[in-house]
Parts: C-alpha cells; structure tokens; sequence
C-alpha cells in the first residue's frame, strides 16, 4: 500500500496500522489475586519482584512469554493495613494508568467477576464480552455533567472473538458497592447492562484517555436480580467461577495470538 | 544532633527530618477551574504548555514562585468530548498519582467546593480544614472489605494553622454524586462528617500510597440537609464561594510560607 499524501490520511494510515500490527503485549487487570493466579499458572507467568511502580504501593505483577505473545497480569494487590484486595475504580484507575504508562500494552483485558442479571440472560458461570461500559454510582444532576458521570463508551469491537469462541456479549456497568441500592438500580436499568462490576468503565475511562484499545471478560458469580445476598452468593461462587473464567481468558489469548486488533 | 544508631531510630529520624525541613514544594489539586483560577492569578502562576503529563489527558497545570515556595496547581481539566470539568474520584485519583510522581511536592492541598450539613454547624461560605476523610458510597458488605470501601483515614495534623486562620475543622466524606441517597446519607452519618465533597478521599488515599502529607481545604457551597436543591444551590454560590476558597487558600499559604510540616 502506498503512504498516503494528506495529513488526515496519514493519521487514518497510522492508526489502521496500529490496529491492523499483530498484537504482541497484552496486560490484564485483574482485580483480585484469587482471579489471577489460575492464569498466572496457566501462562507460567514470573512474579516480577523489581517493580516498574514506584515504592509503597500494593501492586503486583506477573510477566512472561505466551506463544507469540508478552503477556503482564497486573493486580493492585492486598491493602498494606488491612489484607484485602484493592477492589473498587480508585485502585484499578491507577493500576491501569501506571500500567499502559510503564508497560505500552497493545491490548488491555480486564477480567474479572461481576454480577449478571437474569432477567437479561445470565447465569451463574456465564463468561460476557462487554460491548459497552458505564458507570452507575456517579450521580451528577447538572446538563452535560450528567453524561460525563455515566461516562458511558463501547469497547473495542470484537464479533470474531465473540463468534469464534461463543462468547454471550453483554453491556457491563459498574460502580465501587458490592450491593445495589435503588438509585444504583435505576441507573443500571438505564444503563442497559447484563453484567455489574466495580473497576470495568474507570478503567475503559483510563484506556481512552491513553489511546489503549481494552476488552473485558466477565464472568458472574451471583445473579443480582436473584433470591440470594450478593456477598453470601459471591463467595461461594469465587473459586468455582474463577476457574471458568481462566479458561475462557485463555482460550481469548489463543484466538488472539497471531491476530491484530482489527482481526478480533 | 547525632545520627541514630539503628535502624528503627534512622527511619524514625529521616521521616521526622522531612516533618521539619521547611515545606518548599506545595502542590495544590483543584476539580474545578472555575475554583483554581482565582488562586492562580492571586498567587501569579503560569499555565505550563510542555505539560508532565502524558499526550492526551486534558489535566492542566500552573505553576510559579511565591514567596519562599514553588506552587504547582493542577486540575483534571475538561472532558475532551464533553467539555464539563472531570470531576470525581478516578480522575482527581489519577490526577494527584502523576502528579505527584512528577513533581515531588513536599505537601498537597486539596481545595474545592462542597456541601455542608448544618446539623454539624456549616453555613454557605464556611471553609473546612478536614480533620479525616472517608467514602461514603463504596459498600462492600463482606467484613474487611467493608473497611476497604470506607477508607477512613487522618489528614496531616494542622492545629496551629487552625487556630491561626480561625478556620473551621470537621470531618469530610466522599463519593462521585452531586446528590445524596439514601444509603450515601446512612453512610456520611456513619462518617460523622460536616462536609461531602466528589474527590477529597480518593486523593487522600493516593497521598498515603505515595507517603506525601496531605491537608484538605473545602468551602461550602450548599447546605445538603436544607431545604433547596444541591445542584440548584451550587450553581448559585459557586462563583461567590470560589473567592472565600481564594482567600483561604492564600492565608494558608502565607502560613505555612517558611514553615514545615510538623509546625503546621
């Protein structure tokens, strides 16, 4: 293909390339270590000790090769006063900013639990694509800072992903409680989501302002519109749902291996 | 003084020599420009156009000498699709972790708008020394994890600045909505706290993270237990409330100008 001759073009031509390079350094954020570890085994990633993060943060990251690709599993890792992992938008915003920062990921996947509706299709150990993500508890009743508090956006477009694997596909909303209160509720509803977790739209937010393109992979651990308390559900699930998730997280880096973004 | 003679006594002697070395480096993170540029013509700082920041974030930054102490001022700065300020826990998170990480500032100062409770003794025009900092709208009803999303934390000790300025003193609480639910308003009780404001507890978390003392200095914009609507009541007061922030803000400058930590 010959270099095109206009400055616009140019830019289309660079950006087309970018999507259409094979990808070759993928970095998961992956919020809890329960989740993580089964593919940091399954990709016999290395924990790196000699951190690209600055001093005092709970951070942690597994690197290696994969096939064709560099693989990094970021976790914001246990709070240092009180032994919990870091869930929640603050952390994960922070982990993906530090991340695409120091690592200049091609493609960022965020994995993780989350809870599904029902009454929109999901079941227990169902592993989403998202399509579309937006937040549910950012409340901002002025015109305009509305919509920048929903932050709704797509996510990178992914049909022969979706197909190839038999993926269900689903709009995800998040927010930093476990629980839904009404307002949540509503907000859910309008969001139009099947799946609910509490990092997904903080980080596509941080992957959009850095220019990285993101998928994510959710797999539900408690059905919200159920009979059952989401935590109690949640932590029975955990394990079970963790290991679903590691193997659609690796057969994903399987049919990415080889691909570029605009081939997915 | 001599040197300590063990390890114990080395850290305990290097934090306290950074308490008592005069603060040279303030920064300043403010939400909204509407509120930061007040401050920034008081104290004559300069946009800086070859920004620290990576290509593409809209954060802004001012910066300057004023008397003995070199003032950086960042904002989030305008959606680049939206153009409304970006408010809020990710972005100001996002926000204080690089900002901090380029340019070292011996102490931040949060300062911004935010809703009062009179029950608790706030009036329109009050501005706020927060004496601790909580969320209020990350529930996560599994024990520990309930403390996680709370993340109640002290701020930097200033009873002298306090008293000095005659400045109020209370507790903040946080979360990403302008207006307040039901649960939000269960758990801004539970926090015991005077103020609320959209970022003050994320940015007091990036500050523990990264070891930089950090003081909070909040002007009431609306009274949330009154009996007009927040959004309604802060559009109204914002402009006139900016300038008590300003001349709060340049009084506590002046103060701790030739000051350290430990004597604020």
């Amino acid at each position: 293909m010959a270099p095109p001759h206009d400055d616009k073009a140019a830019a289309d031509f660079a950006e087309d390339s970018t999507h259409k390079r094979p990808i070759s350094n993928i970095l998961f954020i992956i919020a809890m270590q329960t989740e993580a570890l089964p593919l940091v085994n399954k990709f016999q990633l290395a924990e790196e000790p000699d951190s690209v993060f600055p001093k005092g943060v709970p951070w942690v990251r597994y690197s290696g090769k994969y096939k064709h690709l560099h693989i990094n599993i970021v976790c914001p890792g246990k709070d240092a006063t009180l032994g919990v992992d870091c869930v929640g938008t603050v952390s994960a915003s922070l982990l993906a900013y530090a991340s695409v920062q120091a690592l200049q990921p091609d493609l960022i996947i965020n994995a993780g639990t989350a809870g599904g509706f029902k009454a929109k299709g999901a079941s227990i150990g169902d592993v989403f694509l998202a399509s579309d993500v937006a937040f549910h508890d950012r409340r901002i009743p002025i015109p305009v800072f509305d919509l920048f508090g929903v932050g709704s956006r797509k996510t990178l477009s992914t049909p022969n992903l979706a197909k190839e694997l038999n993926l269900k596909v689903g709009k995800l909303s998040t927010g930093d409680s476990l629980d839904m209160c009404p307002q949540d509720e509503a907000a859910i509803l309008a969001n139009d989501a099947t799946v609910k977790d509490m990092e997904g739209a903080a980080i596509a937010y941080v992957a959009h302002l850095l220019n990285v393109p993101v998928i994510f992979l959710k797999a539900v651990t408690d059905v919200v519109d159920g009979d059952k308390p989401t935590a109690e559900e949640f932590l029975q699930n955990l394990n079970a749902v963790a290991i679903a998730l590691d193997l659609a997280a690796t057969k994903v880096v399987d049919f990415i291996n080889g691909k570029s973004c605009s081939e997915l």
